[in-house]
């Protein structure tokens, strides 16, 4: 950490400052440069509070030279988190695609969609029982009776399941869910992230529709803390100016999360854009960025879709893709 | 509402197209242009399936003529809220002041902050007892003694207390709560917001740091449709590329939220810039800008605040504050 | 076109309103609905005055139904353009290679990384003579000179040459320039390309940091409708609100300038992340997005280059990468 | 400016830095902590290649310390610049504003609005003559017939005149014009503004929409570091995922600009905002927040205006305009 010293600021506050920085037990260089003076904070900075240092008269600014984030921190855990649920591994170098519904509707449509995704190749079913939405007119979800309705098409199928949880207290109903996902309205729900660190199951935690990639991080950071390691991120798009598409999809940032976390990272195409025609090729560049899975909306009839409908694919359209995109599975090296 | 048909849909599906809309009691108005058909729903449309309607193949686009939000909405609802709480009214043409740290700390530190926002002229007393941090390392308040010594300050001074509640299951520990925030990064955690529609008790909303002058509206629309309708709107920046101030502070939004809707809207000048010096010129524009109040972080001693210390201001700069927006309130015919 | 009138609008003001439009020779579909009236306007919408009409008192809203651009339109378009500089076609089914360094620095530099980047695969040079530069204190380009040392470089090589135009005067210099690039900053210079627009050479037109896709195919038809046709479109990263990268690379808007117009469209992954680390990854998943062409930095010793050495990656790197997105390319079809 | 060395970079690799930098003729002041090694430079940075240090190897990343600009930088200029065209005086306290329609259509308009708005108590009289337009098909301005206009409202008014200037080849056209505006899209036209760099006439220079402070203030040295200290500066809106107004005004950045440089501010709330009833409010926030100057269009017509007839005020709405503010510059202790 290093913190700019305001110009003019007399030596005995620059000394306080230093008195008061030593407190957390780092070591404090000091340079004195022809307009400002810089301190050189060395040890351990996590624990120093930012904000009560800046707040400090003399401090013109503060620069962080470590990451804020430890257990998500590649630096010290160099191997790659391997997220494992059941046979299926995400994070080990394959491209596992979860797919299914926005919302679930009843059971004849769930089993039916968990039948036909599992026969084209997904890994993972998701469907929505529990829906945020921006309007409280909207259709909010099947809620417990989705759940129910979830299990049984895993029962069906085999395949595990991805739902939304977003209340604490729904906890219990989602025992034998097998991946509980944060949306992304929920990034920053530090208390749901809280409880949900303290299981040992699976979290797929969507990125914020303006969060930074560090944030994001220090999202999983609030998971990893508590004790669960096991995070899988999800880039989903972020707000923009541009409005053609619903999000813009930032798959640099996925380059940039395997690069600054272990952690496995998954893309969804389906809400980052909006768009129907745009799933397949930006599900195609997703993984030519590096992503370790896919998320797609897949509906049996999109026109009746109680949610979405407009971003879903039907079966077969998901069945093409899976087609089209195994070539760049192999190009990319992935299995 | 208005939706464009594709071009070249054929006329059966058109006609398929009609009847699915006509089945939610609205007519329909259709018009054939050179180069598209266009369909024109009259009635009340809140009901409809945005997003069934537009996952029609036949459909290109919809736009929306009316507002999604009703309960907030100043068309049926044409005079101001005012909210009470105790003696003071916010929405009534004053301009009130909430005031206080952004975190409790102690009991000698609210209450001191307390009396002295007091004298100055605040009609609120603001304090963290819960508090969202990006970092899980980070002070997370002192939770409910926190509130506890909320409690004591406003026996000590008499000013109702407003504070941030994170979530559902604190609710019971908010009962002696005057006014309850809903923080930026929770303004879309709809079930916080369900509950909290349950209440009587004012809610003090924050716009969340990515959201839509709508979308704030629809949040509020949750708490109202709840039952809830005395609710605050608060503006308190929004996130864009620029970096120099915390976050962009919208005061255009204020103006506008106060034509779309008849709630009461405040402005929080600390949060929005996260910088000591730009507080008092962002509570004037605030002011002239149509703003019913401010919010200010006010702190005995910033320098060693634990939280949010670099955009506190201390009690003598907030007692100069109030005396140099005074007169901004007298040229904007303002109680 | 569609125009919704304000609630309680007098009978009078919308006659003479539905009169004010009949003068721009459409025809005018008026429907009344329970809250409000809107006017649906069949024709040749093209020449009507957006903002006149707007100012009109009666006016709630416009809403356009046709796109504004004609020329870049692949609706009145359905067939790619391909342009082609020599023997080279950019829009064909192909992945062009433009490759170079930010600024042409010597001959020597240049013809060096000329010879290489050819040896790779790259079809066409680029290199910057004439600098756009945040300061005035920075290396503002070799200007005329640096003209003349891309052209031996040509002469060497035979490979065609990109650089970039910053000021109409210069023109001249650019004859024996085979594409001339207009830079993000001057994507609404309307000037600069209302005179590019009487050429018949090819234009490389980047996007805007901050405008949207609409905005950029209204440039291209800035050149377009002055008669040059040959307009390649280039999507380089737009400015959001995350800083990790140095702008926020939409791949989306590759698919969906495909679909909107018939116009070629590259990606410069170089400028768009302005990381070495993150060319290779972004190169590859542009492609896998349906991009016509990259636009690569390369240095023969980017830590001795007068620009962008950061983002620059050496000709051994781009060896490599031309051999890692080799097998991208057949996956999806491409040439 | 301070330099983060790479972790495990070796010491060779630094000692070569350590060298390269030495040769800007600063010294450097290493120190080494836990996990990686800190450079500090000392003495005069601006002329360091940022782009050069940063491709080096052994960096990880490069923090200024300095800003960037140095003769709009308020360090080493102290006093307010106070720009004069005639009588009149831009930053010396007082609250100018400037106004005029928003393209010079006819005589007979130029002059009545011009009589109109200085009766009002306008001291500019500013009208579009070039005008930048998003489409090709759209109104493009009298242009040199509009600066003939402009003169003849001078004369029969004596208002000082302010206008766009769009192209270098113009500049004789404007010889008679009192102050040079460049538009938010020509902000980093870099050629243009070397141009303007050359001449004694004031320049009011807009933020471009997606413009940090920094770069606007970039943009502003490139005029002085060419001899012209005349500069006025525009707070005109950016641009952010909010389409409720067509940008959103940036009103902490008056406040801010202020600080950090001795320019005169002004802000034009009819671009800003794009809408005609928030033009006042904004107004009045503008100058609470300490702009030194309003820029309004003003139209005597604004449902015939050939441009922006939408954020356009009547006069007789500006003559109230004037009259509203007047007491908020008085509350604000403005001339």
């Amino acid at each position: 950490m290093i913190i700019v010293v305001k110009p003019k600021t007399e030596q005995k506050q620059i000394d306080e400052l230093v008195e008061l920085i030593g407190r957390y037990g780092v070591s404090v260089n000091k340079w004195v440069g022809a307009e400002s003076t810089v301190l050189g904070l060395i040890g351990d900075t996590s624990r120093i509070d930012v904000d009560l240092i800046s707040a400090q008269d003399a401090v013109e600014r503060i620069m962080k030279v470590q990451e804020p984030y430890k257990k998500a921190n590649r630096k010290f855990h160099p191997e790659d988190t391997v997220v494992r649920v059941g046979d299926v591994a995400i994070g080990d170098g394959s491209v596992q695609v979860i797919a299914g519904p926005c919302s679930v509707e009843s059971e004849e449509q769930i089993i039916d969609i968990a039948k036909r995704v599992k026969a084209s190749g997904a890994t993972f079913l998701r469907g929505g029982a529990f829906k945020p939405r921006t309007s409280p007119y909207a259709f909010q979800g099947l809620k417990a009776d989705g759940l129910e309705l979830l299990l049984e098409a895993k029962k069906a199928t085999g395949l595990p399941i991805v739902t939304e949880i977003m209340r604490i207290s729904h906890l219990p109903l989602f025992e034998d869910v097998d991946v509980i996902q944060v949306g992304a309205r929920n990034m920053q729900n530090f208390e749901l992230l809280k409880e949900l660190g303290h299981l040992k199951k699976p979290i797929l935690l969507k990125r914020g529709l303006a969060n930074t990639i560090e944030e994001f991080l220090m999202s999983a950071e609030y998971l990893m803390s508590g004790g669960n390691e096991n995070v899988i991120l999800c880039e989903r798009g972020i707000r923009t100016y541009e409005t053609y598409t619903r999000n813009t999809l930032d798959l640099a940032a996925v380059a940039v999360l395997k690069k600054l976390s272990h952690l496995p990272v998954i893309v969804d195409p389906s809400h980052a854009t909006g768009i129907t025609w745009l799933v397949e090729p930006m599900a195609k560049a997703a993984i030519a960025a590096g992503a370790d899975g896919l998320m797609i909306e897949v509906h049996n009839n999109p026109k009746k879709a109680l949610s979405d409908g407009a971003q879903s694919i039907t079966p077969d359209a998901f069945d093409t893709l899976m087609k089209d995109i195994a070539p760049i599975k192999a190009a990319c090296g992935r299995k």
